[in-house]
């Protein structure tokens, strides 16, 4: 086993890989830029390095930096956590290069699912379900429709040269396609000097779901309960939960049996995460691959008792998954929200500042906090803006959204605004409650309902 | 169910019973001493009332001003926590002659249980096995080692007066018995102006286990699994677990009947906790009978999922019990260490003080911590210098060990001394890993070895 890893990372994943290697008898090594030298995690460490400048790409992106911070302090590992590097092949590479154990799969497979259109057609090719598309480029109207036809609507317009939402237009009939189909190719045209288009077709209303496996290198796959990761706002996550409330152990043994397959014949090591988008029939749509650990991984944690950054740890170590798939049960549910320091009041502008009061409402059976920040901290500009995860397990929804909610009334925070209140009012939905939100609910019922009553009680109370 | 309770306690469990009555949607009323008045729990309660000076005589025992601020501010119930009012049978009273509902037994079952030599007839009656003694007073010192003889040596010499330590001797043979017998005679004619003595055998080695009840208005008992709670010190559990880890499932069950069938007898309600010492050959001995809930009521929480300051509310409003024995399951270990504010390196004394810096050690799976302190809060000298629990669940005691070390390593406690240092050596002691400490451990083996290590360590920094 490693006796020092480094973390590449900040806040609280940093804070709780460096618990995590401090269980297992490993001393931690933080990276730090400038802005972070009071952080918690720097201070939770055993050593800690200054990497760079407060902007990620002189610090946290700084590949050469945190390279040479392993090799001064005699690290044999680093856990890149989530984002910064987590998924940069090149990283993983170099690492390997220079005799250090990048905690997470093969730079190979990395570069494979980063690619999206790549992930796509390996997962075709695996047997895992991809959202339907018209088969090749088309050549006019009449061909989009016959295209649309098979697909059924809705369907989206796409340029096949592609990508930065140019070209791209929603249509529901036939007539709106033959209105739209001549002004999306003029937009390709003119965007990428190519007017070629294709369909794909529009799985809404949806669910985000999304299922993590764990794979060690002797070849053991196990897939992990899924995730139910649908409400989210300007396509970030807001609130995660495991199990899906509406999916059966059949979908789940299903679909989780399909992506340990496809693990296995990828080569897949390490830890990853298939999201799908899921219809209203319960068909499931390969979205995309992601190669690291995930944000929401605690929610899977908690019902499994499985803790996730130990087995990446004892994986990337060459020690064989003691968990078999028949070992892995769902106890209770569990629930994430995702605290930021934003105003809920205007479009969630990220709000920076320090910290002058903090106390969290930790405490009563099931409740855990994972935090990167303590009364006196600061919310810097240059990074994201979660203050912490307030994560709820109990036996059922019930208990557990009204448990939430408590924490959610209780937590007080002085000196930034939260999206506290925004979180408490979507955990008393009854919609939420239920479980039977699609990824639309946010944005296209929730949040406007949420805005003019808290207008008017702001109006009630002047 | 009732819309506001009163909680008529401080510090940690005052916080614990706030929280757990927001989860059922109760009003919280405080009460508060001026030396609490910045104190969490006021701060989280709905409404707060000072009773009264610092000093406990003055607040938090003064009954009727804490009847009087649940009848000002409109209360149903309340809640005694534990220690003070809790066991209090005259104050059980007074709540029902005001028409509140006392959460906790009928006055009459605190009073039986509250007098102890009452408590072990009663237990004896119920065919709950109680200490061996000799069957009447002994008349001469013939005839106190024929009775010796009879309970096997060692046996305690007690006056039959008794109470407050007069009159007791430990003797191991007939020899010591003979020499004993004469001098305790004299102590307790001296002592009480009778001199009349009985004997008692000495469970020693022996464990402190402890099983607790909930017994509903309807007539339903359930036992929960036993705590093991023989790491004390001066008589004050330190470290408190759930399992034993000696006890066997058959043992479990037939102690965990024998105690249901007790509680039903007795026609007792609300939450209890039957307190034995368990010797080598695994016979129990009945101890004490609390009729309130414990401080390490937790651990028991962590292991069955059952909420047992919500069981309390629920009952003592007249709703049957849901769960069922049959229900009841061990879901892995739990493990909880007391963080006072005592300075272990001379002789535990309390360390009263401001906090000028707290960073719990929250986060990762399985880890709660229930505090009713922060940064900046005081921690008073008129009160139990207890500044949080830390509990830890896993699915085994190596890795509750372990994370528990963790913990008490990480947290970061200035302003204050406390026995962090000590919990910390405790947790991570091989007797202690392995679950077979006896309630001599501490006191006669631990410390005196963790405190010249200690010193050790002092010197080999100088």
């Amino acid at each position: 086993m490693f006796k020092k890893v480094l973390v590449a990372n900040r806040g609280e994943i940093a804070v709780q890989v460096i618990r995590a290697l401090h269980e297992m008898g490993i001393k931690a090594v933080a990276v730090y830029s400038v802005a972070d030298q009071e952080s918690l995690f720097v201070h939770l460490a055993d050593e800690a390095v200054c990497i760079g400048a407060s902007p990620v790409n002189q610090s946290y992106l700084n590949m050469q930096a945190i390279i040479s911070a392993a090799n001064l302090t005699g690290c044999q590992a680093i856990h890149p956590g989530y984002g910064f590097l987590s998924e940069n092949a090149e990283f993983a590479k170099m690492c390997a290069d220079c005799q250090l154990t990048f905690i997470g799969p093969r730079p190979e497979v990395i570069d494979q699912m980063g690619d999206k259109e790549n992930a796509r057609q390996t997962m075709q090719r695996l047997g895992v379900p991809v959202i339907p598309g018209s088969p090749s480029v088309l050549k006019d109207v009449e061909a989009a429709m016959q295209a649309a036809h098979t697909l059924g609507y809705p369907v989206m317009i796409k340029a096949a040269a592609g990508g930065g939402g140019k070209g791209i237009r929603a249509v529901s009939n036939d007539q709106d396609l033959a209105k739209a189909f001549r002004t999306a190719q003029q937009e390709a045209q003119a965007s990428y000097d190519d007017h070629r288009l294709y369909l794909e077709k529009i799985i809404a209303p949806a669910k985000h779901i999304e299922v993590q496996v764990l794979a060690d290198q002797q070849g053991h796959v196990i897939y992990l309960p899924e995730r139910d990761c649908s409400l989210q706002r300007n396509h970030q996550k807001v609130l995660e939960e495991s199990p899906c409330a509406v999916i059966t152990t059949a979908e789940r043994t299903e679909l989780g049996q399909l992506v340990a397959d496809a693990t296995k014949k990828l080569g897949y090591t390490n830890t990853g995460t298939y999201e799908f988008l899921m219809d209203q029939q319960h068909h499931f749509y390969f979205l995309e691959m992601n190669t690291r650990l995930q944000v929401e991984h605690t929610v899977t944690e908690m019902v499994t008792g499985i803790e996730l950054i130990k087995a990446q740890v004892q994986i990337a170590a060459g020690i064989p998954l003691k968990i078999k798939q028949a070992d892995v049960k769902i106890h209770g549910v569990a629930m994430e929200c995702r605290l930021n320091a934003e105003d809920p009041y205007h479009d969630f502008r990220p709000q920076p500042g320090k910290i002058t009061r903090l106390i969290y409402p930790m405490g009563t059976l099931g409740v855990r906090i994972d935090a990167g920040v303590v009364t006196g901290s600061m919310i810097a500009p240059f990074y994201d803006s979660m203050i912490a995860k307030i994560i709820v397990h109990g036996i059922n929804r019930k208990m557990v959204s009204r448990k939430m909610h408590r924490c959610l009334l209780e937590l007080t925070i002085d000196g930034v605004q939260t999206n506290r209140t925004f979180l408490a009012g979507l955990v008393a939905d009854s919609t939420v409650s239920r479980g039977t939100y699609t990824t639309a609910y946010i944005e296209q019922d929730f949040l406007k309902g949420w805005l003019s009553d808290a207008q008017a009680q702001v109006s009630s109370t002047h």
